[in-house]
C-alpha cells in the first residue's frame, strides 16, 4: 500500500471516528428533548425574513394538515405574493386587518382603534382548539406604540389550547414576550439589496 | 376645551407632524432605490428560520406566477411538511439531493460525490433563463465541509441570468459567498424550545 493511500484510509477512519461520537452526541440530546405541545415562536430583529419564516412555517404545517390561521396586524395591501398563494387554501384563514405603517396613517387613534380589532380575532383564534398554527404577522409593533398593552396579551397566550403553534413576528419584541415564548430567533441584517438601490422586488420582498 | 382634550389634540398634531417627517424620509428612500435585477440571498446563522423563510419567500414567488426550483442539499428525508405541500405544484422543482448529515453517513467520500452531483443540477438551474427563483438549502455545507470550493461556484452565481433570484441557507456562509449576495440575513437564537426538553415538532421543525 502507498504511503498516500494510506494517509487516505487513516484520514477516512478518523473522520467516521469522529462522526461517530458527534452521532452519539446528538442522539442522546434528541432522546432527552421528549415533551410534545404547542409552540410559542418569536421572529424579531431588524433583518429581513422574520415573516418570510413565519410563512415558510405554514406551508410546512399545511403539508403536515393542519388548520391555519393569519392575522397581519400592519399591512393594509392584498396583492402580496403571499395572500395571492395561501388565501384561497381551504385550510387558511387569512387576514389584513392593518390600515397601514404609522407614517402612513399618521392618525394614532384610528391606528389603536385598528390594532384592537385585529386582536380580538386573535383572541378568538387563540381560544379554538380547531387552529393548530396561528400567525400574528407584525404583532410587536401593537405594543411598541401602546397599542396594546402586555399585560392584556400575554395570560391569552399562555391559555392558549395545548397543542396550539403561535409564531408572533415584528422587529423589537418586548422582553415580558420573549419571556413567554419557547424560541426566539433574532434575524440580523448584514447587508441588503436596497442599500445598494435595488427596488423591493415582486417575489422577494412581497 | 378641557385641558385634558387640549393635550391630547396637541399630542395628536404632534404625532401626525412627526409621522409626516418620517413618510418624507422614507419616501426619497424608496424612490432612490430604482434599479431592478435578480437578487442573491443568504440566511445564515446558528438560529432558527433560515430554510423557513426561503420557503416562505417560495410560496411568495408562486403567488406572483414565477417558476421556481429547490435543491436541498443535504436532508435525504421526503417526509417534510415543505415538500409535501410544494412537491405538487406544477411551478415548483423540487429535488431531495443529500444523504443527512455527516455524523449519519460517517463517509466523507460519499459525501462529497452527493455534493458534487447536486451542484450540476444547481449548475443547470443557474443557467436557465426559465427559472425565476431558485432555493439552494443547506448549501453552504457543501463549502464548510470542502466537498465544492468557492472558486468553482461564485462565478456561476455571478453569471446567471439577469432577473433570476437565488436564495442559500445555512450556516457558516463564507465571506466569499456573502461580497457575492446582494441581501444577507443572520439568524441567531435566542432561545430554543428543544433546549427546554421539547422534541421537534411536525409542522414547525419539518
Amino acid at each position: 500500500m502507498s504511503s498516500d493511500m494510506s494517509s487516505n484510509v487513516e484520514r477516512e477512519a478518523r473522520h467516521k471516528a469522529r462522526m461517530q461520537r458527534k452521532k452519539a452526541v446528538i442522539d442522546k440530546s434528541i432522546e432527552a428533548a421528549s415533551e410534545e405541545r404547542g409552540l410559542f415562536l418569536i421572529n424579531t430583529g431588524t433583518g429581513k425574513g422574520k415573516s418570510s419564516a413565519a410563512f415558510g412555517v405554514l406551508a410546512r404545517a399545511l403539508g403536515h394538515g393542519m388548520q391555519c390561521a393569519v392575522i397581519q396586524f400592519i399591512k393594509n395591501r392584498s396583492d402580496t405574493g403571499e395572500e395571492a398563494f395561501f388565501r384561497t387554501h381551504p385550510d387558511v384563514r387569512w387576514h389584513v386587518m392593518g390600515d397601514g405603517f404609522t407614517w402612513e396613517t399618521q392618525d394614532d387613534a384610528k391606528d389603536k382603534a385598528t390594532a384592537r380589532a385585529a386582536w380580538d380575532q386573535a383572541s378568538a383564534y387563540l381560544r379554538d382548539e380547531k387552529i393548530d398554527l396561528l400567525i400574528l404577522d407584525e404583532f410587536t409593533y401593537t405594543l411598541k406604540y401602546g397599542w396594546l398593552t402586555l399585560e392584556e396579551v400575554v395570560p391569552v397566550f399562555g391559555e392558549r389550547p395545548w397543542m396550539q403553534h403561535v409564531i408572533v413576528t415584528g422587529r423589537a419584541a418586548p422582553d415580558g414576550l420573549i419571556e413567554e415564548a419557547d424560541t426566539v430567533t433574532d434575524m440580523s441584517l448584514k447587508k441588503h439589496a436596497y442599500h445598494a438601490g435595488v427596488k423591493a422586488m415582486p417575489g422577494i420582498e412581497w
